[in-house]
């Protein structure tokens, strides 16, 4: 597959990330329109992607569960907002083991009315609070334009769901996972992220408030990473999920839920990936390290084979993951764009005369070219590998929040806003209403993406971050937002 | 909820299981008929499964992937056995996104199909064999009569699918995932199985030869515990997977499936399982020790406190899954009740006295009153601990193993085979007909769980495993086979 060449980025992006995703096998479409299948390449980045988060979730004492995929087609109705905003993207069962249903059944979109349902059960006492549970699962939502990773029928992801006896409490829940999440963004993707607040037009159907973390893709484009939503007592009321208080007064909890999805993968292409392919942040990529063996003659091969594979043993014991292409009949250039297409972060390669000087090539693919190329003695390579993953992870990173920083405008009147949103970020004030978030859509194809919570952390500095007149109608400002064309 | 008594597995064994599941809160009953949501201990359970498995197909090459949940009903239709076996048991999606679908989609049963249609189009040539697969999910069966963990509409499993280039392979495959599912079995759940081929009748649907392991409930049934499926070229054939062979002629692939669901949990549970509660195997379990601080005043509350988060400490440093039970306002006895109905291996109670001389007690889950119990050091108790669990693990194998070949039963004429199928296994000759296994179904109420691959595996001898006679109508015998009421 990998003759074809891909379009660059600058001739069309939205082409090459498909042509990407579906070369370095990823993921490919499944038969039903809309759904997709996650290939192993692809899965074993979403496990990486799963352990990371699923650590940071057990360290803050949540408890992975499984609720049921089927729903009954009463308990999405409700939650007055809830119903509005799923009603229209739901799968139906109707016929199960050949018979029509009494009741019609909906795959899940997400799981806040069964577990509200089956909580009313569970929670009694304030004792028996906080309750603190994440699950892994799939969900179902009918979308009409999909992109593989991005918006699909069927997607992968966690929905995070907690009940607290406090509003506070379960605020601080709220932005502990939302701080979480960007501690992993950072930290282990390398994607710079802007927490913030999002307008109520964009917020989830049933929350009282919906904080994300957004992000710039390599086009300019804002992708929503994640969410966390503080659902107030909206759930708790709707399904009766009461707890009796120290008084012996019978309380509505304060529920939350969070989530992050497969579209991450989404971000992790469109934020690293270059023309000749995909870029894995070292921590999360599915081979760490690949060694390339080189030779001619039937001699030379057993020499650097044997080198090789005694190099391979070396990084897995310091558990690296590590892959040893061995494969016959493609030449070391073949195999080294093949592996740059999958975005392997460093490159060994392994020829006679490095074997002779008990050395080995090391190729960075955050780097192309003779830059970023170096030899290092085979004695303790796994060393000099760790730290050269350790200065890629922090060099994508860098070089991500740089591009973020570089196409990211504080404007102040409404011409430079639409240059901004043309290619990139706005951070703008705004009224707070509703009719100029539209107007503005319309105008410009920007949303709202967020209001950040740092406004620092936006530009780097503290910036004119104070008071301020709405970019379109002039009236004073409440919020200071972040607007940008988004996935 | 542990304050009212489980009934003994004696006056009632089902309604000992489903009590005790609630109990224990591995599992509670969902809203829609038939359905369950796995709790947080009965999700930690799992986990460990999953770990245990996982770790022993990407040892043997297999890598994980995700196919949609989602089928074009045609799909289905494709291969005729498997048509007939699954046809009754579908749940069906006809309405998505509030408009009727032109064509029904079901919810995946299992993936052969959909994996089928995939790999037509993935695999070309020899170079892409074997193709070696997994992905742990859930599936959908219209059952009728459900049992937490044993049978529900929902399940949540592991599926694997290979394809190979020849039937030699494929059956290397189905034999060799035989064996890592009884490893499993044996070594990490403690649960003597038996590995063996099923009659005509009792395969998967689509397969040619279906493999199975069976094990004995503590109430004397059958449990199939896992399958592995030889599937010839039958979906190979009806989904069109070919492949150019070195001689660049179009062959048809050979396939496998093999699956372990979450009904292994319900084996757990009725395999170790007495009239206390739970007993969990110490390599799955969620807990495998609990400290368990004894103190009246405040002074030697602070003391033994103290005392037990070294000692925790001490565990975790060793890899050991440990809860300290902190909770005020419940005594030391009425804990203990509470973590033996939860089958937590080791239980370590420390007071002050045992503070005093630098010591804790050790109790046994699997052994109760003081004959279980020890004192031990508390330098070094994790070296202990680690002993006695690995010893724990032993005993609850051995256990199992004495039960059921206690419970087995070679039978040579009818009236004996119907004595034992009454509180065990009968181990009969048997002519191979259709015919003999439903009549005998009929008259006994057993079935044929499995034609042994290793005779001398069932009783711990050789036995006279030679030939025989059907134990019904008397003609020469063509197998020997387990038969028992199964779940």
């Amino acid at each position: 597959m990998t003759e074809e060449k891909l379009p660059t980025r600058a001739e069309d992006f939205s082409e090459w990330y498909n042509q990407l995703v579906l070369k370095a096998q990823l993921a490919d479409y499944a038969p039903v329109r809309g759904c997709m299948i996650v290939r192993p390449y692809g899965w074993a980045l979403w496990e990486n992607i799963q352990q990371a988060l699923d650590r940071r979730f057990k360290a803050t004492g949540h408890q992975n569960v499984a609720f049921p995929l089927l729903i009954p087609k009463s308990f999405i109705e409700k939650e007055k907002h809830h119903v509005e905003g799923f009603s229209p993207e739901l799968a139906v069962v109707t016929i199960g083991g050949g018979e029509v249903l009494a009741e019609p059944l909906i795959l899940r979109p997400t799981s806040e009315t069964i577990i509200g349902h089956m909580w009313s059960k569970w929670i009694q006492s304030y004792r028996d609070l906080p309750v603190l549970m994440n699950q892994w699962n799939s969900v179902v939502r009918w979308e009409l334009r999909t992109k593989l990773f991005l918006r699909t029928l069927e997607f992968y992801w966690q929905e995070g769901h907690t009940a607290h006896a406090t509003r506070e409490e379960a605020v601080e829940e709220t932005r502990q996972m939302l701080d979480a999440y960007t501690d992993f963004a950072v930290n282990d993707a390398a994607i710079p992220v802007i927490p913030g607040r999002k307008s109520d037009s964009e917020k989830f159907a049933g929350a009282d408030t919906t904080y994300s973390l957004e992000a710039m893709m390599g086009d300019q484009k804002a992708l929503q990473f994640c969410t966390s939503h503080f659902l107030g007592q909206n759930f708790s009321q709707a399904f009766e999920v009461r707890y009796l208080d120290q008084n012996g007064q019978l309380q509505h909890c304060w529920t939350t839920s969070w989530g992050l999805s497969t579209r991450v993968i989404g971000a992790i292409i469109m934020v690293h990936g270059d023309d000749q392919g995909l870029v894995m942040p070292p921590k999360l990529a599915p081979t760490q390290v690949v060694v390339v063996p080189i030779y001619k003659t039937e001699e030379e091969k057993a020499s650097v084979l044997k080198t090789a594979k005694d190099l391979k043993a070396q990084l897995i014991k310091a558990n690296l993951r590590v892959t040893l292409d061995e494969r016959e009949g493609f030449s070391p250039g073949w195999k080294f764009n093949d592996w740059e297409m999958r975005g392997v972060p460093v490159r060994v390669e392994l020829g006679p005369k490095d074997v002779a000087k008990q050395a080995a090539m090391l190729a960075r693919r955050d780097r192309p070219g003779r830059e970023g190329k170096v030899s290092a003695p085979l004695a303790d390579l796994s060393a000099t590998i760790e730290k050269l993953l350790a200065e890629i992870q922090q060099a994508l990173l860098d070089k991500a929040l740089a591009f973020r920083r570089a196409n990211t405008h504080e404007t102040k009147t409404y011409d430079e806003f639409k240059r901004a949103v043309e290619n990139g970020f706005a951070y703008a004030h705004w009224c707070g209403s509703g009719d100029c978030e539209e107007k503005i859509k319309e105008e410009t194809r920007a949303t709202m993406r967020c209001i950040p919570l740092d406004p620092s952390a936006v530009m780097g500095h503290a910036g004119g971050s104070g008071s301020g007149t709405c970019v379109l109608c002039g009236k004073p400002a409440k919020d200071r937002a972040i607007f940008g064309r988004a996935y």
